[in-house]
């Protein structure tokens, strides 16, 4: 029986196995954490409308229904695509006769000086939870040197957000509702009401890869919110505290997100495999590296062709129909059958603004925006959240949190303060 | 005005802290954490049924409905009742008019050998959080090694618990649950089936503090469910992977929680006051340190008198009535009336057994068992929880693991194995 190795239990991952179970193959799902992140929800976590455990969900419990698949924590160091066999950071190995690559991206810097150490990314539960932490440890810190009889700046209860793609503006909107509806009324001692959030976009619109109209849409929301944003600046450097652009200015803040961009895992790299833009993997039409038809790359770590001569964005439903046909097609032939080109749908994309509002993009020139936006944004998204019980779960917290402006995800973990 | 500074953010607190609200005093609540931990529900995160923040709610969130009632996070290291100050940890410094301590109880192992480094207790949300994480990283490890063609033990797949009290009889009831129902599941490639949970009591029975016929059914509910329980088993020593007994034999366990006993938190000693049984310290039937009547001691951390010489039990009750009992008295007092001595009211007590079983005891003999006692358990430990939507959240958790018999937070955090 053939060994299908498929490194990564995120979209492209799952979907993968899924298609591949009871397909007459053996199946090792390996990842470096035991569970599947539902990424496009984990700027909630960040602004603690949503709790870890909404949005991941243990993969065993998701693999178990399968026949033949099995779970393997740990992470991977290198690939050796003449040996065809994978090594683990622990040491061990595991030999192959087909590899499905879907190690997904991590966040891109571009370089610049500061963004590593003086910035939270936000590609990992743990960058959540570390935005989520920082902030709220740097409020009690306020709150402390407040009652000590210290004056109190806006500029450290500040949030500074560079990047205005989809994630950029939800973490945007959110930071503004809990600085304005929460932590407004849990700090009563601080100068809360005169703490920004600013979101630095490097080009001149937000949501870049939606129509002009929506960009124009959320660009005005936001600024109702009062987010301030700085379109058409350049991001010199990151010093601790401050946003520094290319003009000199200044950006004072507490917290900073780089939500700026993404790159290829650096598996990508260690593969020894021919790379393309952004580090990712160069792949044929059926998502295989051309020298090694037995490896197929799917998702954020992939250069997908989009049949037009350029490649796919990064994006869940590129690395869900992704792995879903490369499960199929592995199965397939396996059978003895050829199988197709891999053919992308479009089904939209969607970013959520805030409370009842998110602008939503659908083939064929639908656009909603608004609360009619916000309800499709909801809708999809929850139908998308593996596992019912987090569905039901998140749709209480969220009930919660629309129905109050609490934001209920508020602990501070680990040590207290000494 | 009065400054009234509280010590805990735990169930005295926190009611001290409300009764207080509005009377004509300034309040500070100070709290290592920033967080009110429902504590009876803390082996429910231990066996993967609840996540963090179920049970755990801001305090911020709970304090700031109440008017001149203020936060502090930090942690109290010094007390020193001559110049009515309180030292943090962090070197700031406040000074009171009115004390309430109310800082708790900690894990007491009695000084066996190796119950403080081999065992987990389970007190705070970092016990329950680090049980969960070792029993889980275990099972991968242990699922890896299988994976490399090791014989795995169903030793190290086993849990031991010392101590057969509440916390005792509700772990081991939901560990057994959790190896049969969803681990075995979860990891298809380990001998799961044979792992057992051990029970370890030093007396006789279990639940000592409840009626014998309530002992006896919750010791054969847990027997019927493949619980091993040693009764009067006196334990030498806690081994790496072992319970050792008095008698020599050896309780081998890949997971060991110490349950055994709390005392007070380490501020009773602390605070130079006078201490009693259990370190507990000292106090008058108006809750009042003798020495100091400024200095109010509530909950766990107080040898509350019962009336009948003796000291009323670490149970959340004490601490609950103490508390309400101690703001009122400190209002009634500013405002220049005499309190009433403190009477306590028994409400009973219930312990969990698992699904659909508990036992119950209630004033004027009334006891339930089995599933009628399980009902009222759920009811009351869900009006008690402090937070509406926690309320829903549990409920959502509570009626999926009921439906599937799967425990869904099972993530682990931190930094992936290398």
């Amino acid at each position: 029986m053939q060994h299908v190795v498929v490194i990564g239990a995120g979209f492209g991952g799952l979907n993968a196995a899924k298609a591949l179970a009871g397909s007459g193959v053996r199946v090792t799902v390996v990842d470096a954490n035991n569970y599947h992140l539902f990424q496009p929800l984990l700027y909630q976590v960040a602004i603690a409308g949503l709790d870890d455990d909404n949005i991941a969900y243990p993969t065993r419990a998701i693999l178990r229904r399968l026949p033949a698949v099995r779970f393997r924590l740990g992470r991977v160091e290198r690939i050796d695509p003449v040996a065809r066999r994978v090594t683990l950071a622990d040491g061990a190995a595991l030999d192959y006769d087909r590899l499905v690559l879907c190690a997904g991206a991590v966040t891109n810097t571009f370089g610049v000086p500061g963004a590593d150490t003086n910035a939270f990314g936000l590609k990992h539960l743990h960058d959540a939870d570390a935005v989520r932490q920082h902030l709220l440890r740097r409020f009690e810190a306020a709150a402390a040197e407040a009652a000590a009889g210290r004056d109190i700046g806006t500029a450290e209860l500040s949030v500074a957000i560079v990047g205005g793609g989809p994630t950029g503006v939800e973490l945007a909107g959110g930071m503004q509702e809990l600085l304005s509806r929460v932590l407004r009324r849990d700090y009563p001692e601080l100068p809360v009401q005169g703490a920004t959030v600013t979101l630095v976009e490097a080009t001149d619109r937000v949501l870049g890869t939606f129509a002009p109209s929506l960009s124009d849409h959320a660009l005005r929301t936001l600024r109702r919110r009062s987010v301030q944003i700085e379109l058409s600046a350049s991001v010199a450097r990151i010093d601790p505290g401050a946003v520094v652009l290319a003009d000199g200015r200044r950006i004072e803040a507490g917290a900073i997100v780089w939500a700026a961009g993404v790159k290829a895992a650096p598996l990508a790299a260690a593969s020894g495999l021919a790379l393309g833009r952004g580090g990712r993997i160069v792949v044929d039409e059926r998502l295989r590296v051309p020298e090694h038809p037995e490896i197929s790359v799917v998702g954020d770590i992939a250069a997908t062709p989009d049949g037009k001569g350029g490649v796919l964005p990064q994006v869940a439903q590129v690395a869900i129909q992704g792995g879903r046909y490369t499960g199929r097609a592995i199965a397939a032939e396996v059978a003895g059958r050829a199988a197709p080109p891999f053919r992308y749908r479009d089904k939209g994309s969607m970013a959520t603004i805030g409370r009842r509002a998110a602008v939503s993009e659908f083939p064929f020139g639908l656009r909603l925006r608004g609360s009619i936006g916000w309800v499709a944004w909801l809708g999809l998204h929850l139908l998308y959240l593996i596992g019912f019980r987090n569905r039901l779960n998140v749709l209480v917290n969220w009930a919660w949190n629309y129905l109050t402006y609490d934001h209920g995800s508020r602990l501070l973990s680990g040590e207290p303060p000494a």
